[in-house]
């Protein structure tokens, strides 16, 4: 029995230890949050015990951690984590701090520890289809790519303030799809960016609407579109172009029940939010944790992942702030 | 708690058994196979016991039975479960036999058990979304109703023999979506039908290829297209067409993923087959038996639906036969 | 210079000059029309000369003929244009009475003009890249087909009551779909047809909603829908199924432009009616008959398919009306 | 009747001419060409005379001119068109020359003729269509854009060399689209690029990649995506996204027709190539050029407009050559 503890008892911990739950040899054995009342409901759900961080890892019977507490204890937790040996599923970002997320990338190099990010996207169907088709050389060299990302409405401006803005909390899933998918570290980024959505995100000092473009050191191109609304629901969508041909990873809708009538054909919504479109996602990366905890492999993300990812994002809020492209 | 007793450890009541397993509150206290491997594999699995008919109808704690067993054995078990008085789910057909279905129907009626039937297909998230843009009006009045539904490639001989035929084993499942969207009895019945998939299937007495028209008192027209082999996968598509438009149900592919090259834009295969397309549905249509055991409401389908569909069924076999119309 | 005699100066005689008018080499010679004003119209625009039936067809310059007139003219007109050795091309159908049209039949065969029929839909692009698809192969073994058929709206009261009724005004374009795509002579028809548009088309002795099912006698079967009414437009669909595959043409819209808001994305209405989606087929079945007089080869269609998907049409009636199959 | 003088007899200027000759009231007077056969062959085809030049401009009967020469004539005979006043269609580029292009607009503009440009995508019925969705309200605010533009394979090198380069040459059209469907300028713009196709063209000088990034004062961002060659043809789509939604207009295939095998569903290819995608956006450009000169109002795209989708080119080719954004 592979035995896990879970820091964060909120809504993605609890998707999470419902996909352990499922899975056979492997449990919730302790729940972790400051927020008591959550950790009790979650750990009853699932026969674990509420404890804190230092039990936790103190017990030698824990082979791993999930960490999906708020984002400023993500660092500590994964390296106090991979001192005490512990595998690591960390929910993205490592920390909002690149000096903060580069000290944790050496300790976690130093103790040795699988560090598994929780980019969910990677994982999707749709998108790791979208990866097999240009790995499999379906559209032959891979020479731009188009990555379209929206959410249905903009967070509480309460979470804006603290989420480290629309480059570091949004498109950071984006910029580890550009990696993931382009296979080629992006040497030059270019940020444009304004608020169209709320003037209040912009007041708070975030923007809303942003278009970023990558190049290459080889010269593949590749377009980030990002806003925080659109009015029909979560718009997840990418296009790889090569020279064979195009791979598109549409939207996934309720239903393919299309009802014609005067106005035309009408199709369905595509799914609301992420937690409806990424359910098989999260279900996925979990199961790549717990494989990598079997020895069957390294996960499909690491925290060097959610360090390059951030070092993008960060770049483009250079370039934002500047008007100008930066080098990487 | 709920307690159930599992007739047949087979492929579809393995499902059953993992759906119930996932539900809380419900459990699975009894298999009951001919094949004792299948059932103590299943039991152990999931915490039940191995036993026979007469002992779990005979467990006052056992409030209802899943009968997943070989056909021939589905009239008995419904008969001796409704006399213990327990809730029952069974899987299509009730018997081949419309005259042994008539006396489980009574049997059941006056017992006063519920009786749902396995017509998974009212549960899938496609056609129950069909299903709600009919009764919602958005194709306005009902008019036509196109059903087409081809499997992937034909079952092995030897069960075609025993199966009743294309009609019995296969369209009923048709029919009984024509009942339940056409929300009106058919009155009026065409079959046409040809061995063009494999000549073998002729030779055993029986069609591949099929259509059938169906006729209601106030003329809605219904056509139903069968096919024994579509080397593109499960082809389950509908039509529903009326005074204010058509809602059409299309298949659901492996992925939205479509790439082009040089031959044109590729899409995925629909789901390849029924245990692919149908696992939601298996899963709604479990839940569905679960609500109305604790109450809260007959079943969506029950043994009268059975019962009619296989009507149809054998009315259909009479036209092919005949070549001419059934009056129904 | 190829001459032609224009009969019947209406809006599809109108459609066919404009057509000639394009064509280098040809040119409408003559207009006649009982509506003399129409015929000055047409012939002032086209240079053309406004004349009697007689005297168009003693001239030795004109070499073929359009008949576009009143559906009771044709059969006559046909004949008298035999008889003076003209090339024709007549508006289906050749006269509503089966015997008339065999009549006709002999003469043309006598006289050894070439007598295409304007079945348009064989010219479409959408169709005839179907029917490509299927005589290349890429289906198979053609096994069913399917044809959806559906007017925008009834036509007025007046012009039902002289129309031949539903098979013979409207199914007969896909009776003759049929026969061209199946490459092979119907052997029983079945017609279930019901009035659910308009209660007046009742009362006037004819139905507006009708389900055909042919069948060949090498196995092949056929499904046949047509409503005369949609209110989303002309619905103009067929689906090929065979043993390699299924071939689909679908509607054509007004654009490819899919506007997504809060409903859901909606698409653009199919095309509204026959003038629109047909313009290309009218084009192109013109430059056949033009092609057939400068005697490149015989024509797409000629007066036996008029025959024989009149043969059909009346079997549908007959089978709408006994309620049984008939046989061919 | 009006007259017309056409520069220019090759690909472009016979379909203009074959255009006027289909349109009453307008006829082309005079052919004028450098090689004298083909002048001679589109003359003798519509009954014009050839001429030269200054014959043509002289003729105080010919009312408009369309500039179908090679480049480098355009801005010499749209200045001589003009000062003898004559309306003018010109196709696009004035000159590859920015000072060059303001000298013309200034003579323009002092002689008060229109002079409209061969912006043909303005008139396509899938982008005029989305104009119309933008225009009407259906997106809401318009806050991105996105379009994608690829040729399915180079132009021959040779013309390559001359022809200014793909951002003056190819994405010159999708800078005038982006200016015609934002409705307001672009204050900023970057350009990342590369030679991905075809290494020769890099040894031209050229490249055959790229995306380029525009912003305007209100802070609505546009991404052009070009490719020198997309396999699978013609690639020519455009998404414009807002506070009420997205509209797509997408790429028009050879036909509907879909064939599903085994590998699954196959729709038809992109149109080709420009001639077959923008036929009617050729016939309807002429069709605005003559309205303008029966005084039906100006013109839909102007000299104008040629000169700012230049300074936009421009503005891309520096901020490729300098890596950074430029401020326009």
């Amino acid at each position: 029995m592979i035995n896990l503890c879970l820091f964060g008892a909120g809504r993605i911990g609890s998707i999470h230890a419902a996909t352990v739950d499922r899975t056979s040899g492997v449990c919730i054995r302790y729940v972790v949050d400051v927020h008591v009342a959550s950790a009790n409901t979650l750990a009853s759900q699932y026969g674990a015990k509420v404890t804190d961080v230092a039990t936790a890892l103190a017990d030698p019977e824990v082979h791993g951690v999930i960490i999906a507490s708020s984002t400023n204890t993500h660092a500590d937790l994964i390296e106090r984590s991979a001192m005490a040996g512990k595998a690591i599923f960390c929910e993205k970002p490592v920390d909002l701090d690149l000096d903060r997320v580069r000290r944790c990338v050496e300790v976690v190099n130093e103790c040795g520890v699988p560090c598994a990010m929780g980019f969910n996207r990677r994982f999707d169907p749709q998108f790791s289809t979208l990866k097999k088709a240009i790995v499999s050389g379906r559209v032959g060299e891979l020479e731009t790519l188009s990555i379209t990302s929206r959410d249905p409405s903009p967070p509480p401006l309460d979470y804006i303030k603290v989420s480290g803005g629309l480059f570091k909390d949004m498109m950071i899933h984006d910029l580890d799809m550009a990696r993931w998918l382009l296979d080629e570290e992006p040497v030059e980024l270019f940020a444009a960016a304004s608020c169209q959505v709320d003037r209040a995100i912009g007041e708070a000092g975030d923007v809303d609407t942003a278009m970023v473009t990558l190049k290459t050191a080889s010269g593949k191109l590749c377009h980030v579109s990002n806003s925080r609304r659109a009015v029909y629901g979560y718009d997840q969508r990418i296009e790889a172009f090569g020279s064979g041909g195009m791979a598109q990873a549409n939207n996934v809708l309720e239903s393919n029940v299309v009802v014609t009538n005067k106005a035309g054909p009408l199709a369905e919504r595509p799914m609301h939010f992420f937690l409806e479109r990424y359910e098989e996602a999260y279900r996925l990366e979990m199961a790549d944790f717990i494989a990598c905890m079997r020895g069957e492999g390294p996960p499909l993300t690491n925290i060097e992942d959610g360090l390059k990812a951030l070092i993008l994002a960060e770049a483009a809020i250079e370039s934002y702030n500047t008007g100008q492209a930066v080098t990487l």
